[in-house]
C-alpha cells in the first residue's frame, strides 16, 4: 500500500556490479543506442551527457546503453545490453518479455511528485472556484456571481504515502488544508497531519471534503475503491491520480448518483486510452484528464539519465534503479 | 495605486468620537436595525453579538446601528444613527447621497484577501494544467494527453501592492513563483521579491508569465492596461481582480489576437452585471468570472462585525473604519 515509486536502489537476483559497469562505460565501443520515437532536442542532450555518438539502430557489435520507453528484442540476448534507461517511470514495456541478467535497469521519474501535487492542487481548487460551472456561464453569456469555496480548514484523505502521495499531501497542507494518510503500514509522513492504517480509514472518511487515491496497482488495491469505502463518503470529492483498476466504476457511478461523492477527477482508467464509447466519460460531474498528471518531459529524461549517469560511471548504483524482482 | 483596502481607521472630516459612540452604545434603547435582504442566519448572530433585538424597520425613536448593504434615508437625518456597517467591502451605496455626521461607518472585508488570491491561484493553475482544453477534451469523449507546465519559477507582475495584491503574491510566492509588485510608492512589502514603480514596470513585463491587476479605480489607473502596457507583454496571462475601467478592452482583444496576451482572466468588467451581447464575451482564450473573486460570506459579515463591536463598546475605533472622505 505505501510500496510507491522510492529511490531504494536495491535490484533483482541478477543485480548489477556497479563497479564492473563503470569499467565497462569508461572503455571503447561503448554504443549509445537511443529509441527512434525520441526528440532530437533530447537526443543531442544525452550526447552532450555520454559524450557518445548516439544511434537509432540497435544492430551492432559492442556494449550498449540504451534510453527509451521500451527495450529492442535484439538487447535481450546476446549479452550486450549494460544499461538501460526508460524515458517513463513505469517499465513493464521494458521487463516483458524477459530482462538480459546484470543489466542495469533506470527509470524517469522526474519531477512527478511535483507534477501530481501541481495537478491535484489545480483540480481541488477549480473545485473550489467552480471552474467547470463558471467555464459553462461564460459559453452562455451569462452573468453569474458564484461563491467560492475556501481550501483552508477543509480535510483531505491521501491513500499512499509514498513519493507522490506525500507531494499531494504537502501541497495541500501549505494551503492550510488538514491531510490524513493511509498506508500499510503507518508513520510519520512529511504532508502528513496523521497516517493510519486501511482498516481505521472508514472512520475518517465521512468528514473528508478530498479524498486522493495515490496507490500503485497491486492486489491489495485492485478495486480497493468500491462501494464499502465510496458510500463512506459524504460528498467528497474523489481524485484518481493511482491507477484505473483501483475504482470499480460502476459503484463510483452509484456513488455520485446518491451524492456520497460529490464529484469526481479520474487521471487514470482501467482501460487507456478511453475509447468514445467508455463509459467513463458519462459519469455525473466528472472529469477524464487522460493520464496527464504526471507526464514526462524531455528535461525530465535528460536530467533523470545526467544524475545516473554521474553515479554508473563512478561506480555508484543509482538511486532511479530499478528493482526487477519487484518490478517498480 | 497602492491606495487599495486597508486598515488605517483616519476618518473624514466630521470624525466619529469612539468615547462618545461607546458610551452611547452602553445606554439604554440602541435600536439595532438590520435590511430586509439580511439573512436570519447572519440576523440571530447579529443578536447574538450585541445582546440587542434586531428589527426590519428603520422608522424609530432612540440611536441606532444598522447593518446592511445600503443605509434607508431615514437615517440619513435626524441624528440618530450611530453607526452604520456594511455588509460589502464597497460603500458608495451608503456614502450616497450624503452621510450624517460623526456616525461611524466600517464596513465587511472577510477574508477577501485569502479569497482573491486562493481564485487567482485557481485560475493560474487551471492554466497550467489547461483546465479549460480539458474539459472540452471531456466533452468530446477525447483522451488527449496534455502537458502541464509547472507554477514554479515562473514570474508573476501584480500591480497593487495593499491587502489584495499582497495576499495574491503571497499565494503565488508560496508556489515558487517570482513576484514583481508595481505600485504609486514601492517599498517592501509581504509576498512580493521586489516592488517597482509603474515607471520601471515595462521593462519587467517581456518576461512575466502572470500578470494581475490589483489595483482600486482612480484617475491614475483608469484604462492603464491599454496598448503600451499591454503590447510590452510577450504571452503572459492577464488576470484583472481590480476593476473593469482600469482595462481598455478593445486594447486587451489586439493584444490576444497578436498573442501579446495570452490568455484573459477577468473577474471585473467596465459594466457590471455585462448583458449577453457584452463583447467581453467573445474575447478570444478569454473567460470572466461575473465579480465573484472576493464575495463576502455571512460569516464574514457576522465576524467583521463581531471585530467591530468589541472595538467600539470599548471605546476604539474598529480597524474597518471607513475614511468618509476618500471613500474606502
Amino acid at each position: 500500500m505505501d510500496a510507491e515509486a522510492n529511490g531504494n536502489p536495491s535490484t533483482g537476483g541478477e543485480a548489477p556490479d556497479p563497479g564492473r559497469l563503470a569499467r565497462l562505460l569508461a572503455g571503447d565501443g561503448v554504443r549509445l543506442v537511443v529509441d527512434a520515437g525520441l526528440s532530437d532536442t533530447l537526443v543531442r542532450e544525452l550526447a552532450a551527457v555520454t559524450s557518445l555518438t548516439p544511434t537509432r539502430d540497435p544492430e551492432g557489435p559492442g556494449p550498449v546503453v540504451h534510453v527509451g520507453p521500451t527495450l529492442p528484442d535484439v538487447l535481450r540476448e546476446g549479452g550486450t545490453l549494460l544499461w538501460a534507461h526508460s524515458t517513463n517511470a513505469g517499465v513493464d514495456a521494458l521487463l516483458r518479455p524477459g530482462w538480459p541478467p546484470r543489466a542495469l535497469l533506470t527509470r524517469t521519474v522526474g519531477r512527478m511528485g511535483e507534477r501530481i501535487a501541481q495537478y491535484v492542487l489545480a483540480w481541488v481548487l477549480a473545485d473550489c472556484q467552480r471552474v467547470p460551472d463558471v467555464l459553462a456561464d461564460h459559453r452562455a453569456r451569462t452573468w453569474e456571481r458564484r461563491q467560492g469555496e475556501l481550501l483552508d480548514g477543509t480535510h483531505a484523505v491521501v491513500f499512499g504515502t509514498g513519493a507522490i502521495g506525500s507531494a499531494v499531501a504537502a501541497a495541500l497542507q501549505r494551503l492550510g488544508v488538514r491531510t490524513t494518510g493511509v498506508a500499510r503500514t503507518p508513520r510519520d509522513t512529511e504532508g502528513f497531519d496523521r497516517v493510519l492504517a486501511l482498516a481505521d480509514a472508514p472512520a475518517v472518511l465521512p468528514e473528508a471534503r478530498w479524498v486522493v487515491n495515490a496507490l500503485p496497482l497491486t492486489p491489495d488495491t485492485r478495486a480497493l475503491f468500491a462501494a464499502p469505502l465510496l458510500n463512506a463518503l459524504r460528498g467528497a470529492t474523489f481524485l484518481n491520480v493511482g491507477r484505473g483498476e483501483s475504482v470499480d466504476l460502476d459503484a463510483l457511478r452509484a456513488a455520485l448518483t446518491s451524492g456520497h461523492v460529490a464529484r469526481a477527477v479520474l487521471d487514470v482508467l482501467p482501460t487507456e486510452p478511453a475509447p468514445p464509447h467508455a463509459p467513463a466519460w458519462d459519469l455525473p460531474r466528472t472529469v477524464v484528464t487522460s493520464h496527464s498528471a504526471g507526464l514526462t518531459t524531455d528535461t525530465d529524461v535528460a536530467t533523470d539519465f545526467r544524475t545516473a549517469w554521474r553515479d554508473t560511471t563512478n561506480g555508484r548504483l543509482p538511486s532511479l534503479t530499478v528493482r526487477v524482482g519487484a518490478g517498480y
